[in-house]
């Protein structure tokens, strides 16, 4: 007798390749666990064996009744679906948000030169005072607010600028408006990020940060992947360009991608920085197998390590 | 005698080089219309005359006295401020304007990109339903609007989609409304622009549009830089790249630079190009040149001359 199973579900075949019994899967789930069903028969079926080639082609040709195409058809399209649905794990989006807020921030400064610009033409010092562009955004609106209750023009009398009529600066507060609500928006995304880490990687984060521990996330495609990667990949992750330079033309080897970002590598001296990232990365490599493997945290152990090595920092 | 003017008044000097009247300016004003002035005095001392070389010498001589330092200090800052001030005329907010208008929308684009990656993991069907952007932002928002009142999830169980949780929906939602008030934000910008050239460029509003006529005076740099531009400078404004390399290398000549994307020229075939940029850019020209000096309102008179040889366009 053998056994053989497919989408549709488990077959036992007596030697004339009859179905002589036949468990059906309901939904994606029994497909997925059908190990365990096929276990069960066999303990069942003392005689059964998985079908040779000879016996495959007859029991291909079983199946090649029309009968069963359409069952074919939608459970095939069932499992696809359940495979798309549950493709966006938490991983994936914390990939996509760390992506928004990258995006999202790079956007609001670059929204910010032109608001200075503009601004400018109306109180240029203003604009040189402040530094920071969401600090800018926001204080040029709490500033207007100001002057409007204030009567128009107390300050800005002394200015060097062009005087603005309310309908030439409505625009541009406009502008500074969507400028502060980018940052604003940034930080829940940064918030949001910063919660589903402490969910599924509290000891990446605890080692990385939220930000470079998120786009090692981003950039290794998923929790998983991360987790099977060597440290020393992880250490270069990122500088694949300056990796290939390296083996094409012999130039020097990279020695640290997405975690030159990490305040521990950022603020040690240039040439300690190799030494500094290769320490980090084993770190992070232990952290992400514990993570992936859902074990205890150890984020602070392994920090610690770190800070003894290298003097304290801050993620 | 001689008269003599500078930054602190008009002076008019014996033979000895003793000032024997002066007229101080009292501000930045009376400086740029000391022409007036320096007539007035000529009428009434007849013998006067512009200094000769010589009789510079003394002059300037004169004005090395220590106690006019401060005096040409703080009027020579006056004057620039003055000139800062004045140089935010409303032209310059019409280029700062449309520029703003493109990053606004350039950046609402890019964004919608990433808010179409996240969301699909929640909803792929719904991403590919609805190709316009703006569109798409404000149709997220008002059906997730909706399934909140209706009870979570009443369409979207349909979906292959991943379930998210109010948690994970929400970030992707900031970004939506973000998206979506930049593209408001647009709008309100480009209403500015138009009101604004109604104001100081009716007729390059009536044959180039708002779009096309705001990105020609951004480019040329000013409205009197515009209207001093021959058509067929205006014609391959914005096409300078191409311009050069048909200089150097003998490529073929640009046919049209920013006004490519009037609709005139956009609509007409390929090979006909030519020769309605030539016919337009000639319109343009005689546009701004009425609208620098103020002239009366002949656009409706240009496109109608357009219309009769091309066909009717919708600015």
């Amino acid at each position: 007798m053998h056994i053989f199973s497919n989408i549709l579900g488990i077959f036992v075949f007596d030697e004339k390749f009859n179905a002589v019994e036949e468990v059906l899967f309901s939904n994606p789930e029994d497909f997925k666990n059908r190990e365990s069903i096929i276990a069960e028969l066999k303990n069942k079926h003392k005689s059964l064996k998985e079908p040779d080639e000879e016996a495959l082609k007859s029991i291909l040709f079983y199946f090649k009744n029309k009968k069963y195409f359409s069952d074919f058809y939608s459970k095939n399209l069932q499992l696809s679906i359940s495979g798309v649905k549950n493709s966006a794990t938490k991983d994936i989006l914390i990939a996509q948000a760390i992506n928004s807020v990258e995006d999202t921030g790079r956007t609001a400064n670059f929204l910010a030169k032109r608001l200075r610009e503009w601004y400018e033409l109306h109180n240029p010092e203003f604009s040189l005072a402040t530094e920071n562009n969401e600090k800018f955004a926001h204080e040029i609106l709490e500033k207007e607010k100001k002057e409007l209750l204030d009567g128009i023009g107390i300050n800005i009398d002394d200015s060097i600028g062009a005087d603005f009529g309310q309908k030439d600066l409505e625009p541009v507060m406009g502008l500074a408006r969507e400028i502060y609500s980018l940052f604003r928006l940034r930080e829940i995304q940064l918030g949001y990020v910063s919660a589903l880490m402490g969910e599924i990687c509290p000891n990446i984060k605890a080692v990385c940060g939220v930000l470079t521990g998120a786009k090692l996330i981003e950039h290794a495609g998923s929790l998983k992947r991360l987790s099977e990667m060597p440290a020393s990949t992880i250490q270069i992750l990122g500088a694949e360009k300056a990796l290939f330079r390296h083996m094409k033309t012999g130039a020097k080897p990279p020695r640290h991608g997405l975690i030159a970002s990490h305040p521990l590598v950022a603020q040690t001296p240039e040439r300690m920085r190799g030494k500094t990232a290769r320490a980090l990365s084993d770190k992070i490599s232990i952290a992400s197998k514990v993570d992936y493997f859902q074990g205890q945290f150890i984020g602070n152990t392994l920090k610690e390590g770190l800070e003894k090595r290298f003097g304290s920092f801050e993620v």
